[in-house]
């Protein structure tokens, strides 16, 4: 199981402070068949409630040394959970959270995650890790 | 820059063996305006073309651990590959090559790639990657 995203906490702390209830953590998909139920999300995805609204929200600190193998490796994920969550729970919206740093830089005009904005329908929580605050939702 | 994945040169192989020829390998997409530019795709990506078609090829050997965490790595960089192919070179199709025991793993049916296929425009070379030939194309 991978190890707790070292900005999960921020995260979950800035939704609470905007009103959300967190009711799983982690949020775990379970799929497969042939091979018995495998666990996806694990750790690095949990759900939250606000007003009969739902979503579920994958934690990326985009810490290591590449920024683009980061976002390689979230969007990945985002997209696996994304088909998921699609079939067992389709009243659940997935975002991606992002610190706001690493955000200015990926998704600044013109680069990377802006086109992939534009391509794909790709949610983000934009989140300042230090006063674990949301500082943004993009749609 | 990644390591070259091992199973690089059987999936060349299998393509030249199906009258392919290989005209770019690496393949460098570069895009970013702001700090510069970045070269993406490294050598996990080339190019070939065979009767005026041309294609790109993800070569993923799925040789880690984890089967799951090779697939949300393989779709993510499939995901930023496709969407920077689109605006600089948009006649050439993405392929993500896959060796044909992992394809048999994920792919089959009710597994989680076989759901990925249904929601996403995945095209895929299933190579055996003895053999060094061309086992499937999913277009």
């Amino acid at each position: 199981m991978p190890a707790k995203d070292k900005f999960h906490d921020a995260v979950k702390n800035a939704l609470i402070k905007d009103g959300w209830t967190i009711t799983d953590d982690p949020l775990r998909l379970r799929w497969g068949k042939r091979r018995g139920y495998i666990d996806i999300g694990a750790e690095k995805l949990f759900s939250a409630e606000k007003e009969g609204r739902k979503i579920a929200v994958e934690i990326k600190s985009f810490s290591s040394l590449s920024e683009m193998a980061d976002l390689e490796d979230g969007v990945g994920q985002y997209t696996i959970y994304q088909t998921l969550l699609k079939r067992l729970q389709p009243d659940r919206t997935l975002y991606l959270a992002i610190p706001q740093e690493k955000y200015f830089d990926l998704f600044d005009e013109n680069e990377i995650g802006s086109l992939l904005l534009e391509d794909y329908n790709l949610k983000i929580i934009v989140y300042e890790s230090e006063n674990e605050v949301i500082a943004k939702w993009i749609h």
